[in-house]
This record gives C-alpha cells, sequence and structure tokens, in this order.
C-alpha cells in the first residue's frame, strides 16, 4: 500500500521544508491546467476529480513516513522541528475550486484551483496531477469514441493493457464517465457501481477437444445471455455451427479479419436461423477512426468492445498537464505571479472560467480573474454564463459526497451534447474560441 | 484497496465457473508474450516479474468478494457450490517460470509461461498482462534512454504524468531496472530502495518576490546539495546571479529553450566564476532521440531528468501483450493447442527459449517445446547456451526471496551489454535473429 505523503516527487518536500524554514506559509494559489490540447482532441472531458478530493483529503504524514524522511541524504540540511512538529501536524488545510466531473474543458482553461498555505499546496502538485490527468485522459478518448458510436455500445475492456491493476480500475471510471456503456473490470464494477459485461476469451474454445463443445458448454451454464466468440478457427463456420446446433447467444463477437464483411455474412447466417436478436460486437485494436468507419460502412455491428485505446490514451498517454503558482500573498495581500520560460509562461492571478451559451449552446469560454469578472458577467439574453470552477473543498474537507458516477456519465453526455456540432465533429473538428477577459489580459501584460 | 481476485475482466470469472463446472480443472500451460515489438524498439527489457508473483501469492476470493460475485447478473447460470465450496478455496496453486526481470526478450519469446489448473490459470490472465506488460514497457525504453545517455545520469521524474500514484511507483521501479540512475518518486525509494533525487520548482521561484532571493535561501538550507533551477525568467542571467551571488550549488537545471547552446554559455559562467564541480542537469519532454542529439552536439550536459516518456511509454503505451492456452492435459497426457485467427495466430505447446551466445555475444535466440530441445542444446564451443525461463514459482509458491532492485539494474546493464551492437544502436538498429526450434516448428505444421 502506498505512502499518500511520500507519493511525490522529493523536490516538493524539499521546497516545503525550504518554505517552512524560510516562513512562506502564506496563501497560494495553484492553477492546474493543461496547455493545450493533445493531437486529435477538440476537447477535454474533466475526471479524477473525487480521487483528487480522497487524496487530499486523507493526506498526513505518518510516523514511518516521517522516520523514512529523516534518513534521506537530499533533507540532511532541514532543521529539526520540521520533522518533528510540523510534518505530524501538517495535511491539506486549503480551498479547492475544480470543474466538475464530466464537465468539457478547453485548454489552457483550470481543471483544478488549489489555495492553501504554500507547503501544502506545493506538496500535493506530483499526486493531483497523476490523478487528475490520468482520468481526464481516458474520459476525453471515451467521449470520442462514443459519438464515433452513433448509439451503439461501448464496453471499455483494457484492464490488462493498463498500467497494473490500479490503473485499469481508475480507467474503467473514467471510460464510463465518458460515456461507456460498462466495464469489464470486475472490481471496477464493484467499487463504482459501473455495470460489467464480459464475453469468452479464445482460451476457452482451445481448451475444449471443439469449438462447438465449447459454444455449447458455454450455453449451457449463461444460456441467452452467452456472448459467443467466433474467430478462433473460421468465423464464418463458427456462425453457422451457432446456428445449426441451435444456440441463442445473447451476441456474438468478431475479433479479426475483415469485419464489417464478416459482420453481414454472420448477420445474414443468424438471422437466417431466427437469431434476429442476438447482436453482433466486435473487438480487437478499436479506436475512435475504426469505430467511425463500421459504422459509416454501415455494418450491422451492435457495440464494440475497446481496450488499449482507452485504458492507456494511446493516440495521448499524457497530457501535459502542469500545475502552476498564480497567486501568492505578501505582506497579507495576494500577488498574483508568473513565470515568463520560453514556450512554458503561465499566467498570474486567482482566476475563474466562464462558459457563454447561446440559445442553449456553448460557444466560447472566457478564462479572467475570478474578482473582477467585468465583461464575463455581462451576458444578455439570450446569452447565459456559467462559472466552470465551482467549490469542492474547503478547510481541508470536501463539501459535497461523492457524485454516483452514473450521475457523472449522465452529466458529460449533456455537456457534450451543448457543444457546438463543428467542434464535437471526429474529423476536422473546429476550434472551441477560449479567450480571456480583460483582466486577465491587463494582469498577464505587468509581466511582460 | 483493490480486491486482487475481483481485479479481472468478468470473462476470466464467468471462463473459470464454466471450466469449474464443465469438471474442466485438469493442468493448462498459458504462455505471456509480445506478439511483435513495438515501432522503435530493438528488444523487450522484461520487468514487473516481482509485482507478478507477489500478485499471484496473495490471490484469494474474501467473503465480500463472493458476496459480490453471487449478485452479477453474467454469473447468474453458475451452480451455488462454485461460490460456496470453490470460489473459498481456489486460489494460485500453478508454477510459474519467467525470464527474470533485467534480461532483454525478442517476440515472440514468451516472457512468462504458467502452468496451473485451468480456472486458475485462466483468472489470472488480466493482472498478469498488466503487471508484466507495463513495467517490461518502461524497462524497455529505458534501456534506450541509456544508451543513449552514454554514460550521463538520467532522472526518472515521471510520477506526475503517470497514470496514477500506484503507476507511478512502479514505473519508477521500472525505469530503474532499465538502468536509470535515481528517481524522483520518495515512494519508489522508500518501497524498493532506490536512490531518490530532486531540484526545485519554478513554483519555488515565483514564490519568493526575486529570483536571486529564492535562490539563496534554498542554497542556505541544502548548501552544495543545492540544484538551482534557472529559466524561469532568463536563463543565463540566472546563471550569472548564481556566481556573483557565491552559491556553488551541487548542479544547475536548464528546462526551456535551445539546451545545447544555453549548456555551453552556462557551463563557460560557471566555469568563469570558478564552479567547476556544479553539473548541468537537462529536462523538458525528453526522450531517447533528444537525449541522443544533446549527446552528439558534445554538450556539457551531465545528466537528464525524464519524465513522461518513462513513465507513460509514451511512443509504445501497452506493448499488445498477450496469454494464450497453449497445451491442456486431456485423458492425463499433454495436448499442445493453438488458435488459428488470421493475423492472431498463437504457438502450440510448452516451451522453452534458448539463448545462444558466441564468444559472449548473443547471437540467437530458438523457441522450442520444453520437452524436445534437440538441436537448441547442441551448442559447441566457443557457442554456449542458456534457457531464459527459469522456475520462479511451484505449487502457488515463490522459488526465491524478492532480487533487490539494484542487483536486478545490474543484471540488466550487462545482459543488454552482451547483445550485438548493431542491436542496441538507437537508429536503424540490426533485428535480432529469433527462430523456431525444429519440434516447435512441425508442432505448428500439425494445426496448419
Amino acid at each position: 500500500m502506498s505512502s499518500l505523503a511520500l507519493s511525490t516527487d522529493l523536490y516538493e518536500l524539499t521546497m516545503m521544508a525550504g518554505y517552512y524554514t524560510a516562513g512562506l506559509e502564506a496563501s497560494a494559489t495553484f492553477d492546474l491546467y493543461v496547455r493545450e490540447l493533445p493531437p486529435n482532441r477538440s476537447c477535454l472531458v474533466a475526471a479524477g476529480l473525487e480521487q483528487a478530493i480522497a487524496y487530499l483529503e486523507g493526506l498526513r504524514f505518518t510516523d514511518e513516513d516521517i522516520a523514512h524522511l529523516r534518513t534521506l541524504p537530499a533533507l540532511q540540511g532541514v532543521r529539526r522541528e520540521f520533522f518533528d512538529q510540523y510534518l505530524p501536524r501538517v495535511g491539506f488545510s486549503g480551498d479547492v475550486w475544480a470543474v466538475e466531473e464530466g464537465v468539457p474543458v478547453f485548454p489552457p482553461a483550470p481543471l483544478l484551483r488549489v489555495t492553501a498555505p504554500l507547503p501544502e499546496a506545493q506538496l500535493v502538485e506530483t499526486a493531483l496531477l497523476a490523478i487528475v490527468a490520468f482520468q481526464t485522459s481516458v474520459a476525453s478518448r471515451a467521449a470520442r469514441m462514443v459519438g464515433a458510436a452513433a448509439g451503439r455500445q461501448i464496453v471499455e475492456f483494457g484492464a490488462r493493457r493498463a498500467h497494473g491493476i490500479d490503473a485499469g480500475v481508475l480507467a474503467a471510471r473514467a471510460a464510463f464517465i465518458g460515456g461507456c456503456d460498462s466495464t469489464s473490470n470486475v472490481e471496477a464494477g464493484r467499487r463504482y457501481g459501473i455495470p460489467v459485461s464480459g464475453t469468452m476469451a479464445h482460451s476457452w474454445i482451445t481448451a475444449f477437444p471443439s469449438e462447438f463443445a465449447a459454444f455449447r458448454q458455454f450455453a449451457e451454464i449463461y444460456g441467452d445471455r452467452s456472448v459467443i466468440l467466433l474467430d478462433t478457427y473460421d468465423t464464418i463456420a463458427a456462425a453457422r455451427s451457432v446456428v445449426a446446433g441451435g444456440l441463442a447467444p445473447s451476441a456474438v463477437r468478431l475479433d479479426s479479419g475483415d469485419v464489417i464483411a464478416l459482420s453481414r455474412e454472420v448477420r445474414a447466417i443468424l438471422d437466417g436461423g431466427g437469431l434476429h436478436r442476438t447482436q453482433i460486437f466486435v473487438s480487437g485494436d478499436l479506436d475512435e477512426w475504426r469505430i467511425a468507419s463500421i459504422v459509416e460502412a454501415g455494418a450491422p455491428v451492435d457495440g464494440f468492445g475497446v481496450g488499449a485505446a482507452l485504458s492507456t490514451s494511446s493516440d495521448a498517454p499524457s497530457l501535459g498537464a502542469i500545475y502552476k503558482l498564480a497567486e501568492i500573498e505578501r505582506g497579507g495581500a495576494p500577488v498574483p505571479v508568473m513565470k515568463r520560460s520560453p514556450g512554458k509562461q503561465t499566467f498570474p492571478g486567482r482566476k475563474q472560467v466562464w462558459r457563454v451559451f447561446e440559445h442553449g449552446v456553448a460557444v466560447e469560454d472566457i478564462i479572467d480573474i475570478e474578482a473582477a469578472p467585468g465583461e464575463s458577467m455581462q451576458a444578455e439574453p439570450p446569452s447565459t454564463v456559467r462559472p466552470l470552477l465551482v467549490p469542492v473543498m474547503r478547510g481541508g474537507r470536501r463539501e459535497h459526497p461523492p457524485v454516483p458516477v452514473a450521475d457523472l456519465r449522465a452529466q458529460q453526455l449533456a455537456e457534450i451534447a451543448r457543444l457546438p456540432a463543428a467542434v464535437r465533429r471526429l474529423v476536422d473538428p473546429a476550434r472551441y474560441r477560449v479567450r480571456f477577459g480583460s483582466a486577465l489580459e491587463s494582469a498577464v501584460k505587468r509581466f511582460l
């Protein structure tokens, strides 16, 4: 079991000790955001917030953690009070504002904003980035596939491709929030209440003396809930044997070959045998592009099983999310800060993101200084404006109980539907408009 | 905390119940392997075996697990004895042969071979794939970067890019086995004894009223162990202020801009101030190609910090590893099995991989049926032959205590050095020769 407090980069701890030593415990605000969309994405779908809150709530240094830190050569210059007095009492005591899970986000809008005493706000950087960026990348990819599937089901079954057991469970959660219908991951089902589904593997077939013996045995146990895998030896012959053998599976699965052609042949064979209600599922290295091409071909496919493309967000396995100091209290007053590194500048001040809707469709996001919304708030009907960052923790405690993932999924589907169709399309999507409000523009200019 | 037994795909459980119901508890052998190398890799470096063994040793169904499974609609057809009698006593009671961590592997050679009663061997598929494939992908990428760095240090600091907290810890372990020198991940350091290192973030700089105040404060605490980040505002000005301010950091870090040119200017400034021992570290979206170009330019860079490219194995975020039934006992005799799906065929029989060395250099691997080594064993001096699959579990228990990661890392460096130089080179590497022995060739032919 990982220590939460030690699940961080060493430099967070050296800086934390440094801030403590320097007496820099003033309140600081950090933004967690992505600089730009990865290729092939027209939006991000926020996810992982619940795990971020749980991490912050649970954060503390155990005696064992502190004993370990005392042994680190890198911390030898740090004075003893840091270990003896500070670490035993420190946790996360700050405020968090965040975009709710399932809501589309457009860089560089913050996904999360942390305000806490500087050493605490610094400590949590590494884990917050890992938690939020991973689930956000998976949910974003899932939303694309769900769009491409145009109403057909998508089962996430990427556990075996995920970056370890835990990553698989988190990926299943994020994929479901992104709109997938179910997961193969039993633990994700248990933990989050996600519907689970499954079929059979090729090993089931090859474990029996004949393919049909394997089919029949499965059908004897699982009856009309069976999903029969057809491609172990010859897909068409297998489909014929299902019909000839009088089986009535709920679905068949095609896992290799030209699935567009095969699905048509298999559909005809099933229909010819009266199995009109037996569905056809397709799997095998699917992504949004392959799903779209199968759908566009009009292939009689009822659902898709997707693995690595979801559970590793394979086309964007990291989002490059960052966590940057935006404001710090000096002499009791908040001071905006900004770094100017070439190509890597940050944006100063405590921010809010305003989403502007016209006739119910989101038309632009305005990132601005929170305390000076100015124009951002002056929407006239039929425009409406909604702030995307909402308070989720105050004084280190969560504001609301965890939201069921089914609600987050429903929210995601509703919010995506409110984006312009041109932004949602798979091929050559339009760029959603994101701009800085005038207060933020002015704040940036003061640093240049 | 995840349930180990439920951290699997639903179909493993439906099949497990099916095998149990069908009385198919005979011994079965599965191979875990990768069909082909991902682009840009000339070998894989085995990693993750220790976590695989720990998973298998710890595998059991708790009362809570079983209670949950009873509620699943997908398992409603299964008879009660499966839940009442079988699941409470089942665990992993089989044998595992595997390639040791740190050893280079060439597809399609098995990384792991499991022999166990069929339901158990089936159950463990999902988790074994996730555990072994992830660490293997990271260790393989790390080995490429270590080669490209040509003796310069590499610090893994990808925790924030990893797929959750746990994935970050596992990535740090695999990167170290792959030859990295240290990690920023404090938990990975604590758990596995990996050296940890760290510098400072831009937020440390921006938290102070001036950059030099930030440098000085850090140096006051950490003295000659300080690593100073130079690029927050202006790298060259920052380097000059280090010298002018009389600081003597152990290293400086460049995180943006033209690092080849900047490293030369910074080296000159440091040397001009007598700071000959202050090293220069470079970070910022590094991979093996950028490392190689910096090294080839002769830039005065002493080490590299690498994030996402390591912790997500970004160019191959999943290896496409598979776990396939190769042999099953029928009527007390082992029967080789094979699936013939187009482009996805498997290979029959219980196998061994023989690595042939000539004058101490690995020249080819021969995958063959274990019981019939034939030619594979007939090496004549100066050739030697070594079997790569070694027993690591018997009867569900580990054969050896965990190996310290420092030993695995040393093993990896030694084994990689024994590959032909043409296979190890970054650009256009030669393909290492892998072939089937005659017994395996014949076994495959019998299925075609």
